[in-house]
């Protein structure tokens, strides 16, 4: 199994046309810039690795129309989570019968619509979800998401999503019951889950599930994989291609074999294909005795870069001072309000030249920027998105 | 002194107005629905307690068009976060001398638009800042901005915004330096300050200050006192115009006359004003054993709720199943994002009965929320504004 030999990538993956093109323009306000043809190899290689596995591509982690056109041009499947973002794929040129609803929290008249519209298999997670989709979506395919214990991604999940597994052949049974061909689960490892070994535990236990269901007469066809591919985002992790054919490997061992797998990578697909250009607003010091500067940039928590929370998601900055001198920097967003700050526990290290004015990249921003971005927190326009 | 004596108000008071006409009509997607005349009734009240201080309306709490005009009409001042934000004011009608740029954080460019525009006073806390309001607003009004410890704010602040007192003094002789004309000096008590004997001593901390700088020689006639102003969430809060007439009161106890005092309401202005307008889109729960519900609603901390953020506001949720027996409920909003919880660790007491598609009005909500809003997180259209 070669996959277990793949090289760590140490070090991001160069992106040249974003490179050379950044580089040649100026910018007024803070804009992600998205590399299309960087989604397009991003995209191949996963395929590579996943096989005859389908990939559902998370639309949430970046619904730009040019990336769901070049999806959909490639022949990739999506996940959406939304009204939204079902019309956002069908507009790009998606049929109906490769989009799945896979929100478990779906509002009934949208449930009507995406059935109106052609869509065939809807995600739930609780009997009155089933209710709803059954009077709304009659005889559609579903599958059931579970919850499982994760502990070592990045971004860990919380119960929101999923049931437990003493309810999931009662689930099965019920979506029976109220006309509904309950095909499989799903599950989620969390997301930015770093390494492929991560994901034998939660196969192991969600494995004991699948072969009960069947046992129980349940023809269960379809395994949801979830997202939890991960970006770069400073540690080392497998090339997508070796990360994702070990995936389906550890999927094989466990399961055996399956006529269809899912997986939906959304911040794996498309998060090293953007940056963020943005400029420092201040740089200071709170007092003559403090060892910090607080370095202030143009983006925030709110305009895009909500995956601060909790300091959890840490980008990489790059400035035209790098190789100055550093020291410890606070750094924060522009808008009044004092819970806008990215890391303050863990200080960055940044130049000690930097001053206002000075441009700032955050690199691998392509995935979950964009639309967390506020309308007009404090006055500021929401984060501008150019695809390349 | 008969601020003292202000009957603390145990519930939210009445918006009959509001109500009727929430009542009357249907909603497709979230709203928040906003009386422009309560806000006005707010004003007088605010204003009533507050005397000859001008009340400069933080726009950032909620700067919908309508509100921003009937405050102009009223004569009040506003205190605005950025570019946007003097843009929406002069739009409303407001004159640029009544329009301070308070933001300590602020783009150069943005600082030449607006001594363009005609506004003259601007906030600082840092040399690099004072460099660039010299630059660009030459021989401006500024006011230099402290940090004071504070711990009783249901939002406190971080140590984001101001300077330590130890720079005070230095901050205001290079202001004088580079050519501006250094008036006064701000604060802010934190967000949400429920009584106005917090105020005192946050106003102990600042005089030292003041009075430092008055004997070396600063001709100081303004004292911006911030926001901070409450609005009622649940726990009982003091009438506006006595929590307004008390800390007035403190700051003349503690300064002295003061030619110029500055007030900052935003949450106090607006928050009552509002109702947001969402319905249940799923209640779960997660195994047979659970003692909890989840209460999936149509709107989160990424479509308007973002104070909920560590459940540091905690709003008040009304349905028309009010007064059926109720049980413990895990309240999260629609999107697929796990984080996406408003309030988890003190689960909310809501009726047993509640079922999806039922309508939830949530009080209180005028401040803070549309903004915040996300253009388009999950696919989800951002918060509906609609004033009456």
């Amino acid at each position: 199994m070669n996959a277990f030999a793949g090289a760590a990538a140490p070090t991001r993956v160069p992106t040249p046309k974003l490179d050379t093109w950044v580089a040649s323009q100026d910018f007024d306000k803070p804009t992600l810039v998205i590399d299309v043809d960087r989604v397009e190899e991003q995209y191949r290689a996963l395929k590579a690795g996943l096989g005859h596995a389908d990939i559902h591509y998370a639309v949430k982690a970046n619904p730009a129309p040019e990336i769901l056109k070049r999806l959909t041009d490639l022949g990739s499947h999506f996940d959406a989570a939304s009204k939204g973002e079902i019309q956002m794929c069908l507009d790009a040129g998606a049929r109906p019968d490769i989009i799945s609803f896979g929100n478990t929290i779906k509002r009934a008249s949208d449930i009507a619509w995406a059935h109106a519209a052609g869509i065939t298999l809807f995600a739930a997670d609780a009997p009155e979800e089933l209710d709803k989709i059954a009077a709304n979506a009659p005889g559609a395919r579903v599958y059931i998401r579970l919850i499982v214990e994760t502990s070592e991604a990045d971004w860990p999940l919380t119960r929101k999503f999923g049931c437990d597994s003493d309810m999931a052949l009662d689930m099965l049974d019920y979506a029976k019951s109220v006309g509904l061909s309950p095909v499989g689960l799903s599950f989620h490892v969390g997301s930015q889950t770093r390494r492929a070994e991560m994901w034998k535990p939660t196969l192991d236990q969600l494995s004991v599930i699948w072969k009960r269901a069947k046992d129980a007469g349940h023809d269960l066809t379809l395994l949801n994989i979830g997202g939890g591919f991960p970006a770069f985002y400073g540690e080392a992790i497998d090339t997508p291609t070796d990360y994702a054919a070990r995936v389906i490997a550890l999927v094989t061992e466990t399961f055996g074999d399956i006529p269809q797998i899912m997986a939906e990578p959304g911040r794996g697909m498309v998060a090293e294909a953007g940056v963020i250009v943005t400029e420092v607003m201040l740089v200071s010091r709170k007092s003559d005795r403090d060892v910090h500067r607080w370095v202030y940039l143009s983006i925030g928590r709110f305009s895009g870069l909500a995956e601060t929370e909790g300091e959890a998601i840490r980008y990489q900055f790059e400035t035209d001072r790098d190789g100055d001198a550093t020291g410890p920097c606070i750094v924060a967003g522009p808008s009044c309000d004092s819970a806008d700050v990215l890391y303050e526990k863990r200080p960055m290290q940044l130049p000690l030249t930097l001053t206002s004015g000075d441009r700032v990249l955050i690199r691998n921003t392509g995935a979950y920027t964009s639309t967390y971005s506020s309308v007009s927190f404090n006055g500021f326009p929401p984060l501008d998105v150019v695809v390349i």
